[in-house]
């Protein structure tokens, strides 16, 4: 047998999103905070999903996400991710797979049932999740198969996996493996509410080694306490390697050491859904970045991979990443 | 209490889409005949769904999209089919519920799973269903609420309920009670392989009391197994009060005695996914003919409906349709 190889290993939570549309008035009524991912237990969850008009239910969770854009721009990638033996974990399991990601976690026979996120979007595209974690409270550092992080370029790992208990023990032994095999380590802030939660903690972790960060501007800005998006770069960038800072329509930065490559966002696009903007973000510069590009290059591929997500429904790409890279961008 | 009226009632199997593209080579290579409706068994649905690219899924089953439909352009609307108390059935129970669908048929507790249909889109737009039955074949007789069909301007059955094997009883059971109230019967032919499947049983029902009747091109001509659609207009327009009958592109043509009305198709629409035409056409026919329009009007209400569910993917109405009939038809 030969020695497996990946590009990328995505490590978070494993879930089914339910999508549905939704105004401005039932985010007041329901008191969500628009653009942020609020976590919610069962009982929350089967209330809200009764006042939600009808839904269409797509795999989802944001390392899931960033996976399938991976596998789908030609990556190979693998996922870690824990289910439950039923319906929605079945949907999950055949989608990641179907992506031609390598998903082998293995799922829970007991226990909470697999996770969903109540995605509600508003005309003016974007996104408010309400996540019952679910089955995800399983994951534990025993999920991780130390062979396929040490033969991962990155290991690549959601903040929102500081929620469920044992995640982040995972997470943590992920790291070290990867760091000890000599590849690089990697995690996106996730939320700015989950910045919040866990704020020292992130802090302590990126100096401890993450070489690959990624964040939005209200991330990395609640990450070091300041509203000045251009002191929050000056603090990450000491930090760690690489800092990839997304800026919805204003493009993203890409900062390595002295070196910063602004990337334009695509704007010709309509915007449906902002689901996923930032995980295939993520996949598209991971994917850059392992297959020998540039950081603006690899920028580039993520601000293409971002665009093609948000001009749908669903938090994962619809079309095929590798012709669209080799059409828009003439990169292999 | 009031009593409660209904506009219609809709009645057929109750199904969770899994809807994915894929290419004519792959419907070649698993012998499935294009825009056709295929039973599988387990065994059957978990080989092909492993061999599907990744999916999503959204509420489907004929009747339901209808009801969904006659809801949506304000109709009040029940709904019967059956669930079991799973995943896919907490699914497909709340989007019928939440499209403002009356459903109260009891979810079935052991045996069998929800149903589902696994339909592989091609580029072409085209649909080819495949579909495990689950727990609909638990439907039978005793899910029919007399009070709820004889409250029911039209009761609505798809020609598919009559593969379950009680499926069909309910069906009499319904037509039965409905007459008795002096209420309407109306039949959709659903597919020509299941005409083919019950030729000479769906002759005597529609015969013995179908007031209205739905069918394409390809069905109506299998019922009277003649290639002339002509000469199957002139045989099923003895037969029943009101036929309707749906030719794609080529339009519909609505027969009322001697009465004939041809509806044009909307073709100024980009056609994404066919799922779902055929009962958004009922849906806006019954929508009209119980609210007191015209066969003619009543033919345009469908033929908008259709054109809206066929330029998405997925089988029930995203757009409000009450607002598109007030835009489009200035029809209240």
């Amino acid at each position: 047998m030969t020695k497996r190889m990946f590009d990328t290993t995505c490590i978070g939570n494993a879930i089914v999103d339910v999508i549905s549309k939704t105004d401005d008035a039932f985010l007041e009524a329901e008191n969500l905070v628009k653009n942020s991912m609020n976590l919610i237990d069962m009982a929350r969850a089967e209330e809200l999903y009764a006042k939600m008009k009808s839904a269409i239910e797509m795999s989802g969770g944001s390392a899931g996400n960033t996976a399938a854009g991976v596998a789908s721009l030609g990556g190979n990638c693998a996922y870690v991710g824990k289910v439950r033996n039923d319906q929605l974990g079945d949907i999950f399991t055949h989608d990641i797979r179907a992506a031609g990601v390598t998903f082998e976690t293995a799922k829970s026979t007991s226990g909470a049932a697999t996770a969903r996120s109540l995605i509600l979007v508003t005309p003016d595209a974007h996104r408010t999740m309400n996540t019952y974690l679910g089955a995800c409270i399983e994951l534990g550092p025993d999920d991780i198969d130390p062979e396929v992080i040490a033969a991962s370029k990155v290991t690549y790992m959601e903040g929102y996996l500081w929620d469920p208990e044992d995640g982040k023990q995972a997470f943590r032994k992920a790291a070290e493996i990867a760091h000890a095999a000599g590849q690089r380590v990697s995690l996106t802030l996730s939320d700015s509410f989950c910045v919040d939660r866990y704020r020292a903690e992130f802090q302590e972790f990126i100096e401890g080694g993450v070489d690959i960060l990624f964040a939005n501007e209200d991330e990395i800005k609640s990450l070091y306490e300041t509203e000045d998006f251009d002191a929050a770069l000056d603090a990450v960038r000491e930090k760690v390697e690489i800092a990839c800072l997304t800026r919805s329509e204003k493009g993203s930065i890409i900062v390595k050491g002295s070196e910063i490559q602004t990337v334009p966002a695509d704007t010709e696009i309509e915007v449906v859904d902002t689901t996923g903007a930032g995980d295939l973000f993520a996949a598209g510069f991971l994917y850059g970045f392992t297959n020998g590009h540039d950081i603006a290059t690899s920028g580039r591929i993520g601000s293409m991979a971002a665009a093609e997500v948000i001009s749908h429904y669903g938090a994962r790409p619809t079309s095929d990443l590798k012709e669209l890279l080799q059409k828009k961008l003439a990169v292999a």
